[in-house]
């Protein structure tokens, strides 16, 4: 038995990049993706452009573990990089769109970027990120991606490049499963943005792993309202190719365009943060359209509030909740349902799909641990801790930062999320909060995420985020900033009001003792409320003093 | 980019025993084992048992890489040794409960069983196998499972034995993912069996893959028509605990128990080799059944013969068709089915589905190569060569046997199955043989399976093998082997009205020289032919001379 182990036949490199083929194979006259701009191409078409795409990049120089970034809404060439790029044998790097051009600028240096796919749309931002580069720093190669709505404005475009290709090429495969294959920046809900790595392996797995969570059917008809950008679409661009599902790109997601897309291409799912949710359920009738059948919508980021759950549901969606992190490549955790729940009351419904969860069937552990012993924490719903993982498809580590993963993957052999939640008693995990957006209140973690909920039940409050404001007796104490819902009965609240709602329905240390109204709450650029804007904002407005309260 | 790789996280050994702990929590109330003889567990209940199990192995001194031996039909019992028995670090050796006591003896010794849970029926045969074992070998320990229809009549039993163990017990994790987990002996169409390991990777990954390929819902219902013992149910004992699914166990797999369990029990699901669709088919009235709604069947091992598809389908199955070898630990290629094929006339349909099909999505490469310049054969259908595979769960070897693993698994990454087939301009794969019965007549290759199936086209056969016996000649000529339908009309027939028939459909080269008739045909234990004692029993015959043509 001592003898037997990995051998020439069963050691061959684990790699997503093969479902490609067989999708080509066995799918080769259906749609593999579909753009309202145009563009209807068949799985073999798929298979042979990428083939042309991983070709053209190494007949241009790019070679293995080179870095090439694309810089590209959700249209054809987007989901073609998912495979093209890796078949070259280079490193995909996906920037988010919505990032300011220092930023891109930052990613572009830091990642040693060789190429870049640009859209029509986003030259502005890159010529302005590429001229941000240090002087001396060689500037990546630019291909424009032609798109029917833009006018052409470069030589070498990317259908240029295709042309160039060889269709049978034999694409790389890469020498190890733990070769990196896809580089993702944090989108940062802190400041510093950090460069995650997964290998073929991982995303191997993750695919796999997350077409069986999701129970995803032969030939789905799969809608872009993620951008894929966003750690690569939760690794359905590529289980797109396992099922043969049709890709129903969106160059701009609004509810109009999803409704549209939705009946016009029988679109049976789709995935989006919980910001997604709520344009579906909050869009006027006149964009709405009957839905074709059943729509499944798998979100994750924030617990859908339940009364977006109800109406998306009432409209006909079926939502599934679930929790991964760039770092995981997809979920990890998923809010597994139980056909006993359906017979609920709604509200408990939502309570219930409101929880991140249990580990995906792929995952080998997940838990919750105390940060100062190392020990699981009670299963009682209450006690909060860190939420760790390990598994087949957790990062290789951060990108030429060391310290970051060292932090992050200790010698324990679990990864810190970074993430705060607690353990119920039935096995479901629920987050609370990032760790950094936990208050520390005269020695009390409150958690920010749990004020926010009450909040949100206000008949007034649009949106809430609470962070930790400095105090002189409590050390900290929760500060609140709130958007008010239009109408003039709303815009009457008063900053007692807000706290007065709260007092009621928490424990007196965590009402917060400042409560800050505006317009609209900071977001970053895949939605979430940029807390740490706010946690400065907080910080400069001084420490409170015991017992006053302030509105601004 | 280069310092990243593996870490403590991310290399956690990948192993489907993980799968169970979370069956436990998502379908902790629901049913995991329902069983004829009364018992019925939740996935609560069978995570303890299975705890417990590996737990008291380990108190009876059962460590790392020790075999476990099960001789067992499908009762709760063998579901559970499936988890519980590498749960205590031990390999899982699943014993066919048809072969003869010398042969188990075989086994017993060259796999140096340290434990054999056996049935209570078995008990004659493992006694007598016991006896049959080497003066100074070892004896293994045996343990009876009970069972109500049985009188217990031993003192260490199973359930005595789950008593004893810990049902908290932590158990024991691979050291590596490359760790061996179970043991199969191939049932042999050839003489000598082989022992096939695998390890907790292999596992791993062919239980994900196979249930996204097979497209398995959430808590399906599955009958246990194939034997576990058969390469440990095609996976599928770990796919249940993905899913939830309903393991419903059979004691004896006949039509009546079948249709009954189906009804009872609203069966949603079923594997089995193609005797199981014949079965089924061939059912009198009086034991059939309404189904309660769509069930599916995946099959393997030999091309459903197009009348059976027919009837079965006609019934209310909806069948799927697969290849694999216990080499493989589950199916590696399946006929993929497309929606347009749906429209063919049911001839057309029944010989689509009759081919093997593409490799499953986690397969790697599968290939038929020409045995001389080992290069891929024209993808026409008809050119034939042997099939060979690479990916993620191809066996470890044969257990202390390594001519026989370096003549499988060889230095250029190929898995050789064995088996010979032809690819089909669509990238699909039929097999036409097993590559020792390819008849070579004159130089031509002939494919014992090809001319089986017309000879099964004749209204009055029921079964045909076709192997080569000697020719003074030729070298080699086809001899078939057939047994004939009941009724007067069938048993008129004589040898030269069948060698008619062939000669009217097939090349002349191809028509068989000498046919046989016999009541039955030998069989192994798993319902494939024995083509080596057929072969034995032309060989001798003698050799045929030129033109001669014989009946027995």
């Amino acid at each position: 038995m001592e003898k037997l182990g990995a051998n020439p036949a069963n050691s061959c490199p684990l790699t997503p990049l093969g479902f490609l083929e067989r999708a080509a194979t066995v799918f080769g006259d259906c749609p593999s993706v579909v753009y309202g701009g145009g563009a209807v191409f068949t799985w073999s078409q798929t298979h042979r452009r990428c083939l042309r795409l991983a070709s053209a990049l190494v007949s241009l120089g790019i070679s293995r573990r080179d870095v090439v970034s694309v810089l590209l809404p959700n249209v054809p060439a987007m989901y073609e990089a998912h495979f093209g790029v890796p078949m070259s044998g280079a490193v995909l790097n996906t920037i988010n769109t919505r990032l300011d051009a220092r930023t891109v600028s930052v990613l572009l240096r830091h990642s040693g970027s060789k190429l870049v796919f640009v859209d029509p749309a986003l030259v502005p931002l890159l010529n302005d990120a590429l001229r941000l580069l240090p002087p001396g720093h060689p500037a990546p190669r630019v291909v424009l991606v032609e798109d029917p709505k833009f006018p052409r404005t470069s030589d070498l475009t990317y259908e240029r490049l295709l042309e160039m290709g060889d269709p049978e090429f034999a694409w790389v495969r890469p020498a190890s499963e733990w070769d990196p294959m896809v580089l993702n920046y944090t989108s940062g809900t802190t400041a510093a943005p950090k460069g995650v790595v997964h290998c073929h392996r991982a995303i191997y797995l993750v695919t796999l792993d997350s077409l069986v969570d999701s129970a995803v059917p032969p030939r789905p008809t799969f809608l872009w309202t993620l951008p894929m950008f966003h750690a690569n679409g939760w690794s359905f661009p590529w289980g797109m190719a396992v099922v043969g599902g049709t890709n129903v790109c969106l160059r701009r997601v609004d509810a109009a365009s999803v409704y549209d897309a939705i009946a016009d291409h029988g679109v049976t799912h789709l995935c989006g943060a919980p910001v997604v949710l709520s344009m579906l359920a909050n869009a006027p009738e006149s964009v709405r359209k009957p839905l074709p059948g059943k729509v499944r919508i798998l979100t994750a980021g924030a617990p859908p509030p339940a009364v977006v759950l109800h109406r998306v549901e009432a409209i006909g969606f079926d939502v599934g909740h679930g929790y991964g992190l760039t770092e995981t490549g997809g979920h990890v955790v998923s809010c597994a349902w139980k056909r006993e729940w359906d017979k609920l009351p709604a509200s408990e419904r939502a309570r219930l799909k409101a929880r991140q969860g249990v580990r995906t069937p792929g995952m080998t552990e997940v838990d919750i641990i105390d940060g100062e012993t190392g020990r699981s924490v009670a299963r009682d719903g209450a006690t909060m801790g860190e939420i760790v993982l390990r598994g087949g498809y957790i990062m290789l580590g951060y990108l030429n930062d060391e310290e970051a993963t060292r932090a992050a993957i200790r010698e324990d052999g679990w990864f810190y999320t970074g993430d705060v939640g607690v353990m119920h008693p039935d096995g479901y995990l629920e987050i609370r909060d990032r760790s950094k957006d936990v208050i520390i209140s005269g020695g009390e973690n409150i958690s920010s995420v749990e004020v926010e909920n009450v909040m949100y039940g206000h008949p007034a409050v649009n949106e809430a985020a609470v962070v930790a404001r400095p105090d002189e007796f409590w050390g900290e104490t929760p500060c609140a900033f709130v958007s008010l819902k239009d109408g003039a009965a709303a815009r009457a609240v008063t900053a007692g009001d807000v706290m007065a709602w709260c007092r009621e329905r928490m424990a007196g240390y965590m009402v917060p003792k400042t409560v800050v109204f505006r317009a609209e709450l900071p977001k970053t650029s895949t939605g979430k409320v940029r807390k740490y804007v706010l946690r400065n904002l907080a910080k400069e407005m001084g420490p409170t003093r015991r017992g006053s309260s302030s509105k601004m």
